[in-house]
């Protein structure tokens, strides 16, 4: 199954004026997302994208269009998001699309789907934005699990239309998106009625629905469009006040400002270097540093996972003068709107380096900047390397107490220093002093290996060598483990427990093999199990 | 990597005279488990277990010994887990075992170790019973894994032995028995250094493990027996008190007196019935229902997952007198160390089922039995198929209040109810009036389908063969999604977030394909990978 067709290159930059499937309206306090999926306009222009299934090219407009609620539509405290279609709200992911990708491909085009639906809940939980799923037809797979991370849920009630999950029963796969985890952890549907639910290829409807907790009202047709505009409006009204600023227009990537990704791909090893910023003042439009580095570095990490499959490990660098690095730390903690945006961005976009399945070095020399924001990329890696010399200096700031939680809700410090909460406070207290020299961050815990200029270049090289000599597979597994350490959350249950489970679910022969269920879907014959219980 | 040998035929119920690889002595307060894995003493007789390291006929003894500490030696307040080898505490499971194993053993094997381990943790926690790893030597796999679950770690200090997870850098698979998770979140290693500890396969040893928090204490080998004496003796003095109650002597389990299994291997089901209580007297040895029934049960449990894979779905049926087994659930609450063991060996049972990967469906009609303890076995299973008749009853009694939590430490009521804990409490309330009748459970929330004569048995015989045609992976993460739904705890991560992982990675064939690093184990050529990191 590893000899598929390799992902088609994709845009991960776009704007509403080029998006294909969705559009984006505002009316005053609602937002109005619609979904009609061009057929042929996918990312494969080939397969046919039929019933508002769609691709990864569909779901990274969503996700645009979710940064573009928050920074460019400040005024907006309820989204809607619906289907242009008449009897079809969304049938999830395109199935063919997914039986024909690698394995690596399915695996990443899940976590991005998830990435997306969990910005929709950040938006929900930090931004004041509440989204309505307005299904106005058939709401099946992943359809239903872009339904689950909005804020309620209406289907409408034609004698028809339901919502499902048939990935199980249909396709012997797990829906891929947080479905099973959101159904009995987010809507705590009872687990019972979430198996017989789940097992139930057509899906669950009308009054049934409502009951079961499934959605959160049934209409019917002749007063879907009043009820929905009604609802949305209520939920408008009782959002919580988050102001987000002025209307800040989101400039295109094109060419990297603050970040550089270089690739060598026969080592399979990357450099993403960070530079900080020039200055440290406010600018209240998208050239401001920590959004911008921020959305390049975005950018940079969806195509490292998507055009680079083979590179394992990242070299994590950065650049820049330490002091306004720290400085701009400071002034990300304003307590206004705009700030805040700046700042939840920032978070979003580390917890994608959080479950990006790559090794995470961080290099800390002489050139270093782990200062102010930057200094959260260290303690994001799996290790940090710390140069034993002088003139070497980590800077971390107030962001770091908590500003920036992970996807276990806790500081980055918090977690590193489980055991003992008190050493987090103490790197804290060392930066209000000032710079934290090599010596005293290693002291403080902050280098994994901590090694003088004679040992420094071979230990690292060393390292390099030993991880990329590894399984991969068996480095991910590894590092999802460590890296959601302490508490759990919807997101870690997402990532850590479903993900795995999807994983392990999609390699299978019963899923993926010649006669599997995912293979053998729309084909006359049934598929073969082989029924061993694991 | 399917047509390998099958698992072999196991004796699951053993005692300390059969015992071929531990010994169990005792000494006042503090018991003492010896390792010395007997090399062609296995299951398999034909593979030699060198270096202690185990197969499942090791850790049937283990869990049978720590079994019998909590009932046939109340006074042990410590036990002290070491090796009789010289140099060699244990070099975890054996390879060549699990690279010849089928995936759907490997599985179980680790799942079954996995509860080992915990029921080690549940002894510290509940029954005062300390651990102490004696790590005499070389401590590595899942040697160190089966430390990680004692209270306390204390390594030889003698130039060369070492703790370590080879695992990841050596054969390109987790560590399968809970080692990552308990790294980081029971001994709170911090990230960085875990991730470098568990890539290195030599392992660390000596000042830097303990600085690491890898272990509690090294200890050169001239006085480590000293050590270990007064280490355990301590222990012992500072258990939490909890009285055991008399000496209860563990009679063999042969024939099943109150728990019968029937298995349709053609429609790939079985019937798992258990009958009962006759009376509800409390008798102080192995034969008092709650605990005999418990054996039973597990005992069934471990057939049905070693020795019928391809059965997929349980059909959970009860039988016997509501009042009299009402009474007995109500008799089992009290507070005395006796009743307080057998309410845990009963927990510990049901939890087994809990991480049984089969469908799990009650059957509640008039021969039903679903009252006081047996109640907690409609609770465990993914569905309830209740009939709508008269004489048709369950029986919920005080039992269900959360003397028997789940992995995920709330009562199974809670579970059921976490979108409205009142609704548990209902349960509770009527049970306090009496029996419940079918229609007033149906009402409470107990019944996933409620169908009259008419319907029930068609119901259910569409329900088993809809369920029959499921692939049978899908089938697996779905429950194991919906089983832990609500809080995390240590467990829910082991068994929903690392196993998934393990599984994954298991069969992919990065590990087990022809030139995967499990295969390539001991041979000459070196593994080889294909490197798209996902």
């Amino acid at each position: 199954m590893d000899t598929r067709a390799p992902a088609p290159k994709l845009q991960f930059d776009t704007d509403p004026t080029k998006y294909r499937h969705w559009t984006l309206a505002v009316d005053g306090e609602v937002g109005r997302l619609t979904m009609k999926v061009q057929p042929f306009g996918g990312a494969n222009s080939e397969l046919e994208l039929k019933s508002n299934s769609y691709d990864l090219s569909v779901d990274i407009e969503l996700a645009d269009a979710i940064q573009r609620l928050r920074f460019e539509h400040p005024g907006v405290k309820c989204c809607v998001i619906t289907s242009a279609h008449d009897k079809i709200f969304c049938a999830g992911a395109n199935i063919y699309m997914l039986a024909s990708s690698t394995h690596p491909f399915k695996v990443n085009f899940c976590k991005y789907t998830n990435e997306t639906r969990l910005a929709i809940e950040d938006a929900s939980q930090n931004s004041g934005i509440r989204f309505l799923a307005a299904c106005n037809g058939a709401t099946a797979g992943g359809g239903y699990e872009l339904a689950l991370a909005c804020d309620e849920i209406v289907l409408i009630d034609d004698g028809s239309s339901t919502v499902a999950l048939p990935e199980v029963p249909l396709l012997g796969v797990l829906p891929g998106t947080g479905g099973l985890t959101r159904v009995v952890d987010k809507r705590k549907v009872r687990r019972d009625l979430a198996d017989a639910f789940s097992a139930l290829a057509e899906g669950v409807k009308g009054k049934r629905a409502v009951e079961w907790g499934l959605v959160d009202a049934v209409v019917p047709r002749s007063k879907f469009a009043d009820t929905i505009a009604q609802r949305a409006r209520e939920l408008a009204a009782k959002a919580p006040r988050a102001e987000r600023g002025p209307v800040v227009k989101l400039d295109p990537i094109s060419e990297y400002r603050h970040v550089k990704l270089q690739l060598d791909e026969k080592s399979r090893r990357a450099e993403l270097t960070v530079r900080g910023p020039a200055d440290a003042k406010r600018v209240e439009d998208a050239s401001f540093w920590p959004l911008r580095m921020a959305r390049e570095l975005d950018h940079a990490l969806l195509r490292l996972r998507f055009e680079h499959e083979n590179v394992g490990l990242v070299i994590v660098r950065t650049e820049g003068d330490r002091k306004i690095a720290h400085q701009m730390g400071e002034l990300l903690l304003a307590d206004d709107g705009f700030m805040r945006e700046v700042r939840l961005n920032l978070a979003r976009t580390i917890r994608r380096l959080d479950v990006t399945a790559r090794s995470l070095f961080a290099v800390v020399d002489r050139d270093s900047c782990f200062s102010g924001p930057l200094f959260e990329l260290l303690l994001a890696c799996d290790r940090s390397y710390l140069l034993d010399a002088d003139g070497v200096e980590v800077w971390p700031g107030s962001l770091s107490a908590g500003a920036l939680p992970g996807w276990n809700g806790l500081s980055r410090l918090e977690t590193r220093f489980l055991a003992d909460p008190q050493r987090a406070q103490r790197v804290l207290a060392a930066a209000k002093e000032g710079p934290i020299d090599a010596t005293a961050a290693d002291k403080l815990g902050l280098a994994t290996v901590f090694a003088d200029d004679i040992d420094f270049e071979e230990e690292l090289r060393v390292a390099m060598e030993e991880r990329a000599s590894i399984s991969p597979d068996a480095l991910t597994g590894m590092e999802q483990n460590f890296r959601f350490a302490g508490p759990e959350t919807l997101a870690t249950k997402i990532f850590g427990r479903l993900s795995a489970w999807q994983n392990w679910i999609f390699i299978r022969p019963n899923a993926t093999g010649e006669r599997g269920a995912l293979t053998m879907y729309g084909k006359p014959e049934r598929p073969q199990f082989d029924f061993r219980r694991t």
